[in-house]
């Protein structure tokens, strides 16, 4: 029988569709089966609320020094890659992929997929993240992972194949993955087509990439000028920028989610903004491979939209979306010498909200009656985030992973007072190291 | 009687004084009293080690999964100002610090001196911290609460004195703190003369402030170059910089601890380097602040003495030296778009072995037998920091406050398996926060 969560006497933060984020003392919340059916500071009316769901006694959850406010929604991810955590870094990027990255990746088998994406889960939902895009092979594998651990995931689909050395799309793929997804009936799952770069993706590809989108209606998950190299061969190759190569191939949409951006032109951003197109933001990957500072102030003039990744635990080397918003803000003001660009309001819209709709999850990333239950609870009664303060900027500034209490994923603890609850730790450690050490 | 500590097999990780960083798997460490007596790979000499300290059963720590490392010294913190955390961000800095901060220092009281200071003492051990130069007012009040809470610091001392407005050095002033400090008899404390920096120190002081500093053998404290208009004030009041002013004023050498120099010239950084001052780089504040990039790359080349700090908590908003030491290599990749520049040992260096020598203990912050046991227990089971991979880019890259499981400070244990030992945190959590309230 369905019994409700009560959440009693909480801070509550949430960003709305606007963009605005308020803070509620004294808060409320009431979630039932996928759903929070309450919100607001009447402990009465959520009692009422939660006693119509049940006449058993339901579960109360005591707020006291504590936040209750949206899970993150990572918009830029390649999970299984966490099995490269920390193997190659300070390296020159050609060094660090193709020297790497790439010969273990061309030795990986299923269970490397497995466990480096449920590894990826774990460390996420410990940080507070309940959603994921996951750019990766192995989809239905790492699918499958996302449904039985409860997390939610964006899924890349390759959707093409190689026949005697020549590549082509494959409706087929597509095809078949959704008839798994169908099986798998978990409304934790929606999917992408992988246009990966320019860089990666021949020509040819392009018009028969844009028709599968549009037949199956995907949205399309690409990397677009991540580093000055990718920039200058683009010009040297079609003579204009990877936005406008795009562009020009219909590969541009307001489902399309575009990691880095890093080098844009002011025409780049003009066209981002006109298509609409979600732009997934990854300071930490983007320092730490020297891929530059990305303009952000310039692409909030522009009304652009702006959500947060934290790229692959291989290059970052964590996936800890307190750090990317953090880091998100500090980028802008020590780049702009201004130190009023990208409030923390800002940031925790883009990582919250922002991150779900780019997801493909419209229902999530508020707390709002009728809204889905991806909730996290921070526990501030520790000493990096005392006292309080603007608890908007303590969510952004001094929280972190340790302060990360419980997290609700469509109505269900898969974290819960510091204990995963769907995860098998040990052995996933197991496996993953094995994994390591087999592919050094 | 005495006790040995043996820590039992470990991985550990440590510095040394030429900067390179060696890790050593399956290590032993024995401390007795203050010290560290014995390091190495062998069980049986270790056991021998702690047999001879004492006959009776020696604690034992077993390492499976965890590090073994030195704790770090944060070099430029305002200890107490975490009582101002998350209460003004976002904002350009006049309004911030005139506005929001200096209103709420006047209110001050002994009792928020105190409790700010052992907040930040809670904060810092709990994320890998032993000891800080702390840069405030209050001098024998927080002095006294560090000793108490076994927690080492670099004390800063006013040494001057306001009498029918107008300022002068006072040297009573210095030889009070110092008999304040012979009587409290604890080699947890040092000592330094706090020149806060050209802009708010006027001109006729620096003589005699060079004199008190020589007379009493004190180490400079300074801001330097921390922001544009500093600089600009600078060269308009004095037509030169703010290193040249103080160079030519005697007030530069090598125990001088000069914060920030996020503007400086080649001119400026050949002064640095050849009078061997310690730069305290603070990434988090100077991007917060929009105070720009320090160019550490620059300072590298002229062999400049660098060491990391977090600045005060109302301007970062964490005490965190692991992020630093993250964003520190993050910054001096990105801003030169070199990803090998500022590896990871290099940052771990200046974080521990540097940060210590820069506060005046010399005897810290290597794992070597005769040196003071300042010892961090990094637990890496964790989704965060797992598989481990090279485990110093693991220390700086993955891991956090989260992974930080116990802290000795000269021996003795301030952190048991994630609990303060040394203090009362529901007094601090409750003082900290009728302050904040009272001073809005």
């Amino acid at each position: 029988m369905n019994k409700a969560v009560l959440f009693s006497d909480f801070t509550i933060i949430t960003s709305n569709d606007d963009g605005n984020v308020s803070v509620l003392e004294h808060g409320y919340c009431v979630v039932s089966e996928d759903k929070i059916c309450y919100v607001g500071t009447s402990s009465e009316d959520a009692s009422k609320v939660a006693s119509e769901i049940s006449d058993e006694q339901n579960d109360v959850y005591e707020g006291k020094n504590k936040i209750l406010c949206p899970t993150f929604a990572n918009a830029h991810a390649h999970m299984p890659m966490s099995i490269f955590r920390n193997i190659a870094d300070d390296f020159a990027l050609n060094d660090w992929l193709f020297g790497e990255i790439i010969p273990r990746e061309d030795k990986m088998i299923e269970e490397d997929f497995r466990f480096g994406h449920l590894l990826s889960i774990a460390e996420m939902i410990e940080s507070g993240t309940a959603c994921a895009a996951n750019m990766y092979d192995g989809a239905k594998i790492t699918t499958k992972a996302s449904v039985e651990a409860g997390f939610r995931v964006q899924q890349t689909i390759m959707g093409k194949k190689c026949v005697d050395g020549k590549w082509s799309t494959d409706a087929k793929d597509v095809e078949d993955f959704n008839a798994f997804c169908r099986d798998l009936n978990s409304d934790l799952i929606t999917r992408s087509l992988l246009v990966h770069s320019v860089y990666l993706y021949p020509e040819h590809l392009y018009p028969s990439l844009a028709e599968l989108a549009k037949a199956y209606d995907l949205p399309v998950s690409v990397h677009i000028s991540e580093t000055l190299t990718e920039l200058k061969n683009c010009m040297d190759q079609y003579g204009c920028s990877p936005v406008e190569k795009l562009n020009s191939a219909n590969l541009l949409s307001d489902t399309t989610v575009a990691a880095h951006c890093v080098h844009l032109s002011d025409a780049d951003r003009a066209i981002l903004s006109e298509k609409g197109v979600w732009i997934a933001h990854n300071p930490s990957s983007n320092m730490k491979l020297a891929s530059g500072f990305a303009d952000t102030q310039a692409m909030e003039k522009m009304n652009m939209r702006l959500c947060l990744g934290t790229d692959g635990a291989a290059s970052n080397n964590n996936q800890d979306m307190f750090m990317e918003m953090r880091l998100a803000a500090f980028m802008a003001k020590g780049s702009t010498l201004d130190p009023t660009v990208l409030p923390a309001s800002r940031v925790f819209h883009m990582a919250t909200r922002n991150g779900y709709l780019a997801c493909g999850f419209s229902d999530c990333g508020i707390i709002e009656t009728g809204m889905k239950a991806d909730i996290q609870i921070i526990d501030y009664d520790c000493p990096q985030m005392w006292p309080l303060g603007n608890p908007i900027s303590a969510l952004v500034y001094s929280c972190g992973p340790k302060c990360v209490e419980s997290v609700m994923i469509n109505g269900k603890f898969v974290l819960y007072k510091h204990e995963l609850t769907t995860l098998d730790k040990e052995k996933i450690f197991a496996s993953t190291k094995k994994t390591m050490e087999r592919l050094k």
